[in-house]
């Protein structure tokens, strides 16, 4: 399997989301037709990383796009939690001035026999949706994300092995690598994590490649160690899934 | 104030709890009227760690008694998830064994105009209960705690600068010094965090104090760079409070 980073088919700015952004469900997307073309010519799974798209009705969505090793499409993950943040002087943007979220998350086997629980970047910062996927089976929660300078060094690292240990589940993330001057200035740092929340494997801020084996078998075994799920306290509180 | 670790007027060993337990309701308990009179004594607000309580019929807890300056109990938090875990080889330990878990969070302001949400060691491995406690008002989470030589050098500081985070809150956790030979390992480390996860103060496996100073205008600031409250997705996911 393969990962992308987020929005590579488009720089990081809401200005250009709307010119970049591309019709996926009506067949018209270029970015979509490429990853297929890729999946298939090299039989493997490919989670596209992300980029804008546009829908029928002319919202725009940051997606994530799986393909089997066929080349055909077996999910499609649209943001649900928007990138809105204001620390003055260090980092400020918001999504939701161009964007719309998406409807919830999105768990896929993109014919690996491993279940993916799919999250875009600023969906990362909140466990309740990792949990919801963990619970629908998902064994590798994969993030696109793009943080940046002030954000990544404090917590992308920290929340992707939080994620893993949690939910006893391997954690892969992928960032783009750190742009120019002027541009949207990504930490990079793509790492894989396991059910114990070690590192598997990471990288710099620049380009390169992360590769790590996961071990399905792992899962099992962190889950035998320390039963967390069925050690939940049902009787004080549930998270309730309000999209399955 | 002062945080005392868990377990501290006992061996942390479920043949042990049932001989330190002491009944706290019915005005029986030493360690009760000694940490009153030292919250009193020195006008310190007192998280007094936690001790094996005995209820009147008989149930016995792990509970953290919290004492207000003057002395008075300020409130009492029974461990809500019971440490039963067991890594062959590494660590096991069943606490259910001895003992009954907690009804729920507890969240209570000892008189400094600061508010506490409590949790002992393994609830610190469910966000669920953090999330609860912060939604209720907490400032600062606080966990006695005592991780062991396998989970603590793993998960204690990452859990404790995770749940900061996630919550936008602090957390200060208190663990028993490293014990003897034979006795159970506690991991040691206390550490008190920021809202941000930066490690405000943190200490190794002997018997130490770990100062720190908790400015809660930081956890205004915070939500306001990155409003996490209100960006859920109520639409999506509801963790429901069942003792609220």
């Amino acid at each position: 399997m393969v990962v992308l980073p987020e929005i590579w088919n488009s720089p990081y700015d809401n200005a250009a989301f709307p010119l970049y952004a591309e019709d996926v469900d009506g067949g018209g997307s270029e970015s979509a037709a490429a990853l297929s073309a890729a999946a298939a010519a090299n039989g493997v799974a490919l989670v596209g990383g992300s980029i804008p798209e546009k829908a029928a009705d002319g919202a725009l969505f940051n997606t994530c796009l799986v393909f089997r090793p066929d080349g055909s499409l077996a999910a499609k993950h649209r943001k649900v939690h928007l990138f809105d943040i204001d620390i003055p002087g260090k980092v400020t943007f918001k999504e939701s001035d161009t964007l719309s979220p998406g409807a919830g998350p999105t768990v896929v086997d993109p014919g690996l026999g491993v279940v993916l629980g799919l999250g875009i970047c600023y969906d990362l910062r909140f466990p309740e949706l990792a949990s919801l996927s963990a619970r629908r089976g998902a064994q590798l929660l994969v993030y696109p994300g793009a943080f940046n300078t002030t954000t990544g060094p404090a917590h992308w690292e920290l929340l992707l092995r939080a994620r893993a240990v949690d939910n006893q589940a391997f954690v892969a993330a992928c960032s783009p690598a750190r742009g120019g001057p002027d541009g949207y200035q990504a930490w990079g740092h793509s790492t894989v994590v396991d059910p114990w929340g070690v590192v598997l494997g990471t990288t710099g801020e620049g380009a390169a490649i992360v590769y790590a084996e996961v071990d399905t078998g792992e899962i099992a075994t962190r889950r035998r160690n320390m039963p967390l799920s069925e050690q939940r306290r049902g009787d004080v509180y549930e998270l309730i899934d309000k999209t399955g």
